[in-house]
């Protein structure tokens, strides 16, 4: 049981918690991999830099773990305690500091939602592109720790892309600031890319300034239906090998379409569709016929491309597909869901590995996915009662994972490893590079206590 | 002296030279840090990353600098050996290794030059889009080290941007891979974005997977010339607060332009001007009306547009600028050439403090820059022989550096720190960063034998 003194002095008694039900709530996100269940001993709720830098300070001089968390929507355990100790809940740093049009800059604290962000950047005229979709419930300082991107990841690039400058708590409660307000620097070693996607485990993020753009004048988009799943995968690959400037491009499988086409209530076929959105500030016709040349070879059923409701309607069932494997059958769950991404050559390659992979064991499988960026979601459908479909499960899941390194790509594209992808580290990058990656770890945190048990496969208890 | 003979082990005895002519060719570089003109005992050329290991191996166990060197193009000494070793020529490691079109990536060794990427991409209709202004005579070895970028980086960012995955060598002589071959990732340590930028200080990459893009459809572009600098500075500030889509744009100051019309003979007033170049598969003229639109609030004289030989007959001036400046007048040299990067909001203003600081110690100065960026490249000339004016010099020279980062820039956009702008590193990042970063030189690197003396202000003899 963690000495809880030192957080009162830092944070003030009404910000820490012991209470089972703040315990609970800490103890868990949408992922699962609950691995022994773990939770916190104790609850904080920072609301400055100072105060983090407090709570760091007491934890290091005691050796007690220090798992920040936020809004809770990581899939791998990213922000789950894997070593109890102080879970630091940052949502109550969620302020939006500055905006500087001029710029095209925002400084924000880790716990402002995304889609405040963009709220505060729609004013000006500005967005901030790389919001994953779960933006409207996720925080900043979320997508910071994991590197993580959304649908726009193909044309404006991920997160790491839009931070400029972070304001940071080392372990010992040192506070740095990594990168620079200007849009490149080549002034020493690059902190701030290293901190963006450590998922906490070298520092508290307490201030990012994020670089906005111009919303673009012209939207337009839709969905296209392909025959087999091979048609549609190979017609994403082409568009992005020919360089279609497309906003969104997204796969939804054959499986996922007819369980999104039965909850949603619609006559389309089951079948591969690709849905797509681009935006312009002019001549969006033209890049929406190239994209219409380059489908054609893959001999889509339809091609409808529209704008504002009509281009919403064209969406509904991706935008409802979530929803409704949910909800396919009370028996069967999804048992990972995450991601893996590989080159976009690679692309049609891992979709027929995974189908292949789920075929052969006997599983249901929806796949989908942000596929201009090579990224594939696959949710293996188990009975949790039955354990020999659930071994298989497994097996598939990794084989999937493991197929998706050897083709060069990555276990995760935008979730982190957090608890659920440690053990495929050292395949992607070797053991070599994890024990670099270890030593600056220790570097920083020599104590070990900032989120430990993650990321590594094999961190010393 | 160097015990030199496991470097003939590791490569062979024709691979490693203590003559005279190899030591002086390897003590410098482009730009005027001379410091106490340091020559290394000896250089050497290995030809695989087998060679690379077994050199680092060796001069880590004899505790031997080694400082990585290629085509000598850097600014900052940032190759230049500041404590004698070992110079490692990374030269003929030129090779082109796979270019996988349908991935959009090429994998090429250090030693390449820039040139030679874009030439073999463009046999397959792709570019390498972030290639510096001297990527005809520097390598992309040198480019990573310091995270270079050239005049595109408006429109395609920088070489980091461009940089998928790394092979490198760290100080002991364990080869490490470092990012992956998919477009995103965020599984573990972002190790790819420290080592790019790092200049040879804590890994030599020898082996580097690039992205490559499509070529665009269309290219046209121009010069126009306006009254005043703080027209010209805020034309350009405004296009890019506005999301003017421009792959180019150069300010040109009055000075220079002045003595670059009168180096080609050209009628053009001695005014500053600007230079664009716009990238689109279509629409460009519209792209190009819409700048018209936001350069016409800023009066410019002229602002013709045009493509092919046309168009480079209009950038002729920008072309030439650096031989104008070169041959202006025998008796004034630049004093240290190189960059100062602010937000875009601040570009005017780094402008009119840079000037000022020129104009008030009597200086003539000539500014130009990748200016879409905020970048801002300033040229303080001065007599070598006149002591005075190299004091007046470099007191102009430091306090432009200190206005941008007191702007909220950095020291240097594009060229790394190497030893010309180790003093600002604390101002510009603060103590603590700087500790940081020391912190993780020391774990990849415990004896300090990689390019030791660089980027730290202090660093421990």
């Amino acid at each position: 049981m963690t000495d809880l003194d030192f957080l009162r002095d830092a944070v003030g008694p009404d910000r820490v918690s012991t209470d089972e039900y703040a315990r609970d709530e800490h103890a868990g996100d949408w992922g699962t991999h609950p691995e022994d269940e773990v939770r916190p001993d104790a609850v904080v709720w920072p609301t400055s830099t100072e105060e983090v830098s407090a709570v760091l300070a007491g934890a290091h001089e005691r050796g007690t773990p220090v798992t920040p968390y936020a809004a809770g929507t990581g899939l791998e355990g990213n922000a789950v305690p894997a070593h109890e100790g102080i879970s630091m809940d940052l949502t109550r740093m969620d302020g939006i500091l500055d905006l500087r049009p001029d710029d095209l800059q925002i400084d924000v604290e880790p716990g402002v939602l995304g889609s405040a962000v963009d709220e505060a950047a729609a004013e000006h005229g500005l967005t901030f592109p790389p919001l994953p979709s779960s933006g409207d419930i996720s925080t900043i300082g979320g997508m910071i720790a994991t590197d993580a991107s959304g649908m726009q990841a193909v044309k404006y690039g991920v997160v790491a892309d839009w931070v400029l400058e972070l304001e940071a708590v080392l372990a010992d409660g040192t506070v740095i600031t990594a990168g620079s307000k200007a849009v490149k620097s080549s002034a020493g070693y690059n902190l701030k890319d290293l901190i963006v996607g450590s998922e906490g485990t070298l520092a508290v993020v307490t201030r990012a300034t994020l670089q906005l753009a111009g919303r673009p004048q012209q939207i337009k988009g839709g969905r296209a239906v392909f025959e087999t799943f091979d048609d549609a995968a190979g017609a994403i690959a082409d568009a992005v090998q020919s360089g279609v400037d497309v906003a969104k491009i997204e796969l939804m499988g054959g499986f996922a379409a007819e369980v999104a086409n039965e909850y949603v209530g619609t006559d389309l076929p089951d079948a591969p569709m690709v849905f797509v959105e681009f935006h312009a500030d002019h001549g969006i016709d033209e890049e929406i016929e190239f994209c219409r040349t380059v489908f054609a070879d893959y001999d889509p059923h339809s091609f409808e491309i529209a704008a504002d409701e009509e281009m919403a309607q064209l969406w509904e069932l991706r935008r409802e597909m979530a929803y409704a494997l949910d909800e396919y059958r009370e028996d069967l769950r999804p048992l990972h869901p995450g991601d893996v991404t590989v080159p976009i050559g690679s692309f049609p390659e891992i979709v027929r590995r995974a189908r292949a992979e789920a075929d052969e064991r006997d599983l249901p499988m929806a796949c989908y996915g942000h596929a201009g960026d090579g990224n594939l979601h696959y949710e293996i459908l188990v009975d949790p009662d039955d354990a020999a479909m659930v071994e298989r499960g497994e097996a598939a899941y990794a084989a999937v994972v493991e197929a998706a390194i050897d083709l060069g790509g990555t276990a995760t594209g935008e979730h982190g490893v957090g608890l659920g992808k440690r053990q495929f580290m050292e395949r992607e990058h070797g053991a070599e590079s994890v024990a670099a990656m270890r030593s600056i770890k220790t570097a920083l945190d020599p104590e070990g206590i900032l989120n430990p048990g993650k990321i590594f496969p094999d961190e010393p208890e």
